[in-house]
């Protein structure tokens, strides 16, 4: 079993190996076989893609958060990243905490909710960065740590004073413009630089004129973009983006939104940003100051009028959102605003890494599928990616996923709701077949409670697994418990809405998969029938210790997802690699006992059980090649139990 | 256009290319991409396809073909080798004429015949190599040049003495064995090698048994197998099996099949191999020996009842046929005896090297696909292949086409028998266009020739091409000359007899694709009309001067052949890549005046009317990205003609 170690071991690994691939552009230099570039974006640097969207006037947005106090609050704030990302943002930003430790290896610190984000969910991230009071070498230890988590956007801000006035430091930073500076200096072109704007003028700011002229120099040392301050009147910055234009900014600059969500927050960030409300605010919502629901309607409504005005002005090319890590407002905005993205196009099938060393990559086993941050976690070794196809199977070496605490693998449920979910204790083998039952289907078990997630699966039932959804039913029911599947596509349009992924004008083909647990009675009925379903059918069975059973070649992928485009290479992005299910395997197994049995007293008779199915019971994948015609792999696990059926009367 | 110059600048480059590639098996260092081993054959050695064979009692046939006397002897024998190729030989091999220069490069020689078999018509091949007379410096530079070619195999002979009787020569080679020795000892183990076995024993030997003595001191020098020499009897040869094994001789022994062909073929034959032709088939064919119709069926019928005994034995292998050069005996002994593949498999849909540098090499571009010869000579230089994906089409540089003489890409028609076919006179444009019709539709031209060539195909319609014959008449006949079009495919099983390729139990899949020349004013009307199709059909348009018009991505290759197979990667061997289009563009132009124009007097008018084709015709490619709905690149057409006929009223 996995060994529990401290997430610094992640850290440092992910650390010291971007360290030696020295900027992790190494995947450059693959030689022919390069990606089919399916989105143009996916290697742009922030600035250019803004640039593009600027071009072609397709309005954007962007979302703040700032950095969760607890564990269980960065466990939440990741999954807020999921949820939010699929709307479409352009990027996101990470605050700068000094009292939270914020370059540290902490999982709440700045540093980490970034790289985070980055890594495993796959969103373009703006790390900000606050330099007063900070030596030159810890800055440059700081931006170092960034550029190797692949970190490529630094918000280069002053900070706050540690009193109550500012007082310049001699040698030291003193404003933001010599953070930008350090930056263009000891890392050149390599990140894309985002100041701030304040479109009242800097409160500490002698006039408003002298603030925007030292925005200037700051845009003249190296800054790329300008993302302003709050402000509560459209016109406020679109007087600021002209002022700005007419003393030569040039660059894009984004004015800061925010929904007022609450009473208490508004007079706080109102008074942190040293703004005063204006009167035709507070006149509406002091006397609604107790009702948080109508506070945020009115939030809503009010947002959504400026950023019209904002949009409508021609002047701005996107909305950059404070949402205060809250979700429900800023979406509502952006959803009456048109810009939040209701169909999210998938680019590929499973949800990439936003790491610049992986932006080449594009194909996956199909093992992972429910765990892609396990999946991203146990090859962030890997110095380039296989790009079009799997390759040759021998060479992946999979990272030991030492840590099932690591934050963002971390159960988004308690203890207590897994135990409501998958039973207080369980009586026997089909308490757990009742349990992979009530997934499927969604329904609540006997003792109430619905089962959302599974070890092998922490969200609900994905939309085209619930095309399969009878059929997984039954056979789950009969203890094949499955954990993975697909069905077979054969030419369906990529725009459709639950098998399509890719540019639209393509057509997207799959295999049908699936893959379970079963016993070993069932296992030795199984290899008997899967004779007759020769060569249709390919079959992985392995059991813990790695005994197994295959028709398969050992180093050959099979390609069960692809697409076919105008213009374009066949993309392969999901395979089933017989090397890779051996390491699969092991996260698979090691499951039953890390989130599953361990729920359980030691020698506990639910412990057992679930232990006793470890053990035991073996893990099978099957593909039906035969794409075009209707999938057999119900037929082959009905033959199966028509099998031990025969057998048995026969006894 | 392409300079002429000497075959041995082709050699050299192909020669220094491979020392500097050392063993040409530097593709299998080339990282994570590799092959989807369609063909798991591909890359054995020819002793290692023959155990498989052995293995699953399998029968094979090879053929033996030796060197021709004039250069249009070697196009004729390079044709032969297609058509006979096609019938599945395991190998074929080349004899070792020191009279005819065997070493040089010379077209006809015995290293180029042997090379042109490896590395353009996909064959493997066994060069023989005699020794006497030659000094071991020279035998060395035999076989290195024989492996910088790209041949892996050697039958390594003594030869004949230069008098009438042997005589040893001092530090010489004397015998076989000593060349035998020579390779493994200068070469390792890089060749196979073949050596001789005599079953009435060597004419020259003492005695029978002395001689399969000397055979077993061969073997045990390192040879892979043995062929033996003709012989007349199945006995004969079964007995000499038989006493091999005895004394221990365990590798493969293939016998040497001679259909009687001719009264005077045969009676040369046996006095060259200085072999008593028996008195039962002196009886026979003595009283028919001018009637070469009633020996060759004789032959025939005497061949196969050998070859069965042979076969139903249990201990022959197979059977090596001595040809003589031709093909109408052996191919029906080899179809009497269901040996002959009627029904060729194709790996690939295109024609594959044998050349170990290309055994990876699984994509090409489409345009070369009636010139496979003419790709292979300008890929030549290449390290190593694209394997799974075209991938960063800006690296491919192709060689000049220097030579359009080079002898495998000569045309098999005279000069001629091609004035007949493409007019003594051609009288306007439509002249042309009435011989693009009538090679369409194999019917003949005005003189009554029939057209079964065009400068862009040297063969008559594929038959895949035939699919679209209707449609490639109409178009034709109106001066959209087509030279290249493939129907679109949605999935047809791998074993259809037209479309099909890859192994069985697999599906194809393909885009209609459409290339012809047009005048500049139908592409001027073809523009407009292809707005309308955008994004459905891909397009590049260009004249010879390189002027041209895409709306592809310059460097996306588009993959408009595929296949889906049971437990593999996809399969994408034919692509229309922008980069390599431009460079198919000069040869494809430049074919008008160098095999066209040129047939014709200097100023002539027909020379005139192709070079005024050749100056302002576009060459135009199109692709229906759409390939599950019925192809709409005749639609296209239509419209083209549609719109100047309306343009035309409206004048």
């Amino acid at each position: 079993y996995p060994i529990i170690v401290s997430l610094n071991t992640h850290l440092n690994r992910l650390y010291e190996n971007n360290i030696g691939a020295s900027g992790g552009d190494s995947s450059k230099e693959s030689s022919r076989c390069s990606t089919p570039v399916l989105d143009a974006d996916r290697s742009d640097r922030l600035r250019d893609k803004m640039r593009k969207r600027i071009e072609s006037g397709d309005h954007w947005f962007s979302l703040e958060f700032f950095p969760p106090r607890t564990a269980s609050g960065a466990v939440n704030l990741i999954s807020r990243f999921d949820r939010m990302g699929s709307g479409g943002p352009l990027f996101i930003d990470i605050t700068w905490h000094p009292a939270g430790d914020p370059g540290s290896d902490k999982e709440t610190s700045s540093m980490m909710i970034a790289s985070t984000a980055v890594n495993y969910c796959g969103l373009e991230s703006i790390l900000h960065l606050t330099c007063c009071n900070q030596s030159k070498e810890k800055i440059t230890a700081y931006l170092n740590k960034a550029k190797h988590l692949g970190l490529k956007n630094i918000m280069a801000l002053r900070g706050d004073p540690v009193g109550s006035e500012w007082e310049d430091e001699e040698g030291g930073f003193n404003y933001a413009i010599d953070l930008v500076k350090h930056i263009r200096s000891e890392f050149d072109d390599y990140f894309d630089i985002c100041v701030a704007g304040y479109p009242t003028g800097h409160p500490e700011a002698e006039t408003y004129e002298a603030d925007i002229l030292h925005l200037k120099e700051k845009v003249d040392a190296g800054a790329d973009f300008v993302i302003s301050q709050l402000f509560f009147r459209a016109d406020t910055f679109l007087k600021f983006v002209n002022d700005c234009r007419a003393i030569g900014i040039k660059c894009p600059i984004v004015p800061g939104v925010f929904p007022v969500q609450g009473y208490q927050s508004l007079r706080q960030l109102a008074k942190l940003s040293k703004l005063e409300v204006p009167e035709e605010i507070t006149r509406v919502i002091e006397p609604i100051k107790d009702n948080d629901a109508a506070i945020r309607n009115f939030g809503i409504h009010q947002a959504v009028e400026m950023c019209r005005l904002l949009l409508d002005s021609g002047i701005v090319p996107g909305l950059h959102f404070y949402t205060l890590n809250r979700e429900v407002a800023t979406m509502e905005v952006l959803r009456q605003l048109g810009l939040w993205n209701e169909d999210p196009r998938r680019p590929l099938p499973w949800a990439m890494s936003a790491h610049p060393k992986r932006k080449v990559e594009d194909v996956r086993p199909i093992f992972w599928a429910s765990r892609p941050k396990s999946y991203i976690y146990r090859t962030q070794d890997w110095d380039d990616f296989p790009n079009g196809r799997w390759g040759n199977s021998s060479s992946p070496a999979f990272g030991e996923l030492n840590d099932y605490y690591l934050f963002y693998l971390k159960s988004k449920s308690s203890k207590e709701a897994l135990l409501q979910m998958w039973g207080e204790e369980l009586m026997n083998e089909q308490s757990v077949y009742e349990i992979f039952t009530c997934y499927i289907t969604a329904q609540s078990n006997p003792c109430g409670h619905k089962v959302l997630c599974l070890p092998w699966n922490d969200e609900p039932l994905a939309p085209e697994t619930n095309l399969l959804k009878d059929e997984l039913e039954k056979v789950n029911r009969r203890g094949v418990l499955t954990i993975n599947s697909q069905p077979n596509i054969n030419g369906k349009p990529s725009t459709d809405p639950i098998v399509g992924w890719g540019p639209p004008g393509g057509y997207v083909f799959q295999k049908a998969y699936l893959e379970f647990f079963t016993s070993s009675e069932n296992v030795t009925a199984l290899l008997k029938i899967l004779k007759k379903y020769e060569p249709r059918v390919n079959y992985h069975i392995v059991n813990v210790n790695g005994r197994n059973w295959t028709n398969a070649n050992d180093m050959q992928p099979n390609a069960v997802t692809w697409g076919i485009f105008p213009g374009r290479e066949i993309v392969q992005p999901t395979v089933v690699d017989p090397v890779s299910f051996m390491y699969w395997k092991d996260e698979a197994f090691a499951l039953w006992i890390e989130q599953w049995a361990k729920l359980y007293e030691d020698e506990s008779p639910s412990r057992m059980i679930v232990k006793y199915i470890h053990d035991n019971y073996f893990l099978v994948n099957l593909v039906d090649n035969d794409f075009p015609l209707e999938n057999c792999l119900w037929q082959v696990i009905d033959d199966m139990f028509e099998l031990l059926i025969n057998e048995e009367s026969c006894k």
